[in-house]
């Protein structure tokens, strides 16, 4: 007999209509009017909240600090890139009126807005803000003294996208762009690594993401960098999700931007740039990584509630007694912190049904569930429920054991979804060592492992295997995975000790 | 003899070139090459930050969610509100086209961008979200099990300036938007003026600024609105800005927007819906209110850096003990808490001369400047000095003193700058009972203080003097200042207990 599940259809069933009932049944973002852009709902954006506020201070910690930079591009700042650029096209929201007003129609009565105040130079909003924070970095570099310049930038990003699916790929984003400037290469170097790594720390320790950190091939790479760092997850359909990367830029940026200064030799330098950014894009990772059958699975560290207390309250005369003393747990329990931080805990207290509640938390992803009823009163006990564990799962125990352990367990919630992502990926890593092998691997529509393989192909080379397939190189990982003995590519034969990552991708 | 200032001009030269001067002075923000849009650099992006901090917390206390809605409104959107208006017209950004392609222009050989992919339906950028907001409670709301619905926003925003004044006034600027709806007009009255006391509060005990709460006139009212409230403050040249406003709807949206619910008598009803605001603006009334003519003058409750520590090392024997003891002591006081915050505190190591640091200070605004100096280091004393006296005023202090004190110090700066604020506006809030008054006192192009004054006019007659005399209804106190004995208007001649603030403002 097969077992009912919140979400329909499931994982095995349809993995896309999965996410996005996913989505839907946690109540977290929604589509808009506005073709390819989402409405991210309060439990959506709390969750972005708690990445942001995390991220912001391990941004700080590094010496970096915000700052706001308009929406608008100017398209001479556009045209400067694109001069280098054969065929230069984007995909962008352009603003060419000002002023909106409204005509009457005679024949239909109906009333009409007319863009007029036509500008003389048309914007564009920024689909990255490279080049405003460019100008500015001109403006404000004139010596050593003045450098680094560590900014970081939170924001909205607009990109006119054909194939819109939510949080993963959405016209408009929230994202943090950091925009450095360094005086030498090797510490602009030293920049870009540090923010990979930091990307790959909050991903693993906040997110429960293991990703693969690794250095994106020439054909992958940001236009204009001369190497990109990425930090790559697996989800459960097996395709590979970019959910970072840092760019370490050369001069290349700073030379077609004039951020020059006088060195400490007194001679006229380009400074040495990078950047690196995140998006909300996360959190379609997040939600693809860990969830299941009966919808979001939230890591403890980003649950906007972590522990939801619902009262069972079948008898007037003990309801109060049963609202008071959950009241009083909760107060008890966010006293204690978690990750330096109170731990939030609410109390269900809505007119609806037990069972409404808790497929609703589950639904939502809350990693702790208690219900506390006038028997558990008595016993000085709580039923208690995790999100990673079967939703008929249960026990019973004693409220001072939960106060004293709740702290532990989130913890032990937090890990337990690591280590399953961590064993998943794993598992779907494989080393192949032939074309064949790799095109047997891939050559259904299903879902498909990682390969990871001895590489020497030219990026002509690389770029038409991708296509032919539909796969990327998804990076050359950093550390053991992405080295090997002598062994010959599996395109050109010709021996080479690198190994790179194969997969599909979103 | 004139004192040498550090801002050129002073306030009494040149009171508009002064603000912008001082924002210079204190790096908080710069125009950009896009027209009326700002770049908000680190120092002006802090205080915003710890502005942001706190009312957020505020938000969420008074029981609001955060959320995000698209950048771009549907032109739709407005041709439903122009309906009701005649000869509507607004100043925005409007998005007509989806791409740009690069040409190159074969005579000059440059390349030039040009939009393509023209939109069937052009899109605006939101000037304000409310109508995004309002399509999405139409959505959301069925029943009155799902009201309230109350959100908030943090967001930029863009209206088309032709006179941008940084901070003030600015093409783009960032706000946050509250909208909520309500299952009756209590509840959504209710919340009006619980959100209009979360702003006076704020700004007094945050931005130690002393706004006038009141009601806006008919004529001064947020289109729509059945009720607006504002917080009026009082800046140096006694110029009016509205620091913040708060909207009770009524069901003016619903209708429009087609919020609506059934009812707990089960019949169809539309909501009754509020909205409210504050902006970047802020940062411009906080710059007003207390900075001199050294510069920025920071409360400390947004100051970025509370305290920063000096060090003074003449010689290289005793360099290295003189910084250590400067780190030992910032990190003394970084243990302490104000306003429930560790204290922000920076060792200026630089290396640059002491005069250079102390005046980078002054003009930023830092609330308490120590020195420490080898002598210092052997007496166990700190030079101290206060953002809020003169720059040349120090006191010898025992650092033990001063770490069991600085909590007191920093609050004690903050309340003078708020005593000082309220004695200023007090003084130069003045009743008058005739229109000669009026006229008088606003027929300069100087100062001019704020009267009070019976007031029965109707919108018209409002209009009329406010474009006359280049002044406005400020707002209808609540309170003392709004009610009188009767008298007459002194305009209409017609007994009134009502009285109203008149006066100039930005
Ligand atoms: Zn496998
Ligand atoms: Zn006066």
């Amino acid at each position: 007999m097969s077992q009912q599940t919140a979400i329909t259809p499931t994982r095995a069933q349809d993995f896309p209509e999965w996410y996005q009932q996913v989505i839907k049944g946690a109540d977290m973002a929604e589509n808009s009017e506005v073709r390819g852009c989402m409405v991210i709902k309060p439990w959506g954006y709390a969750i972005w909240e708690l990445i942001q506020k995390d991220l912001d201070q391990r941004f700080k910690d590094t010496g970096h600090t915000n700052a706001y930079f308009p929406l608008l591009i100017p398209i001479s700042y556009l045209e400067k890139e694109a001069e280098h650029a054969e065929g230069f096209a984007t995909e962008c929201a352009v603003v060419t009126h000002h002023r909106l007003e409204a005509q009457k129609d005679e024949a239909t009565g109906k009333t009409h807005m007319i863009p007029t105040g036509e500008l003389t130079e048309p914007f564009v909003i920024r689909p990255t803000s490279e080049t405003v924070i460019g100008a500015a970095f001109a403006r404000w570099t004139s010596s050593y003294r003045d450098l680094p310049l560590k900014i970081n930038q939170w924001c909205n990003v607009m990109r006119w996208e054909m194939r819109p699916r939510i949080f993963l790929r959405t016209a408009e984003f929230l994202w943090q762009e950091g925009h450095t400037a360094h005086e030498t290469r090797e510490e602009a170097i030293e920049e870009t690594l540090t923010m990979h790594k930091v990307y790959e720390e909050f991903q693993r320790d906040v997110l429960a993401i293991p990703t693969i950190p690794g250095e994106k091939t020439e054909a992958e790479r940001f236009p204009g960098a001369e190497q990109t760092y990425t930090v790559e997850a697996m989800v459960q359909d097996r395709k590979a999700i970019q959910a970072g990367t840092s760019h370490f830029l050369g001069q290349n940026f700073s030379k077609s931007q004039n951020i020059c200064f006088a060195g400490r030799d007194n001679t006229q330098q380009f400074a040495w740039t990078s950047s690196w950014g995140v998006s909300t894009r996360m959190i379609g990772a997040l939600i693809m990584m860990h969830s299941d059958d009966d919808g979001l699975v939230c890591p403890p560290c980003v649950a906007p509630q972590q522990v939801v207390i619902i009262p069972v309250t079948p008898k007037e005369d003990t309801r109060q007694a049963v609202l008071d003393h959950c009241e009083e747990l909760a107060r008890t329990l966010r006293a204690k912190t978690f990750h330096g931080q109170p731990l939030r805990v609410l109390v269900d207290r809505r007119d609806l049904g037990g069972g409404a509640k808790k497929w609703e938390w589950i639904k939502k992803g809350v990693p702790v569930r208690l219900e506390i009823g006038p028997r558990d009163l008595e016993k000085g006990s709580v039923c208690f429920q995790r999100r990673d564990q079967a939703p008929n799962e249960k026990t019973f125990l004693p409220e001072t054991e939960l106060a004293d352990t709740i702290t532990d367990i989130l913890q032990n919630i937090q890990d337990t979804l690591l280590n399953k992502a961590v064993a998943f990926r794993d598992a779907h890593i494989r080393p192949a060592s032939t074309l064949r092998e790799l095109e047997e691997n891939f050559s259904g529509e299903g879902d498909a492992d990682w390969l990871q393989v001895p590489w020497d192909g030219s990026p002509e080379e690389e770029e038409e295997l991708a296509k032919r397939l539909r796969i990327s190189i998804r990076c050359i990982p950093l550390g053991e995975l992405g080295h090997g003995d002598p062994a010959p590519c599996i395109l050109t034969g010709r021996l080479t000790e690198r190994r790179v990552l194969w997969a599909r991708s979103y």
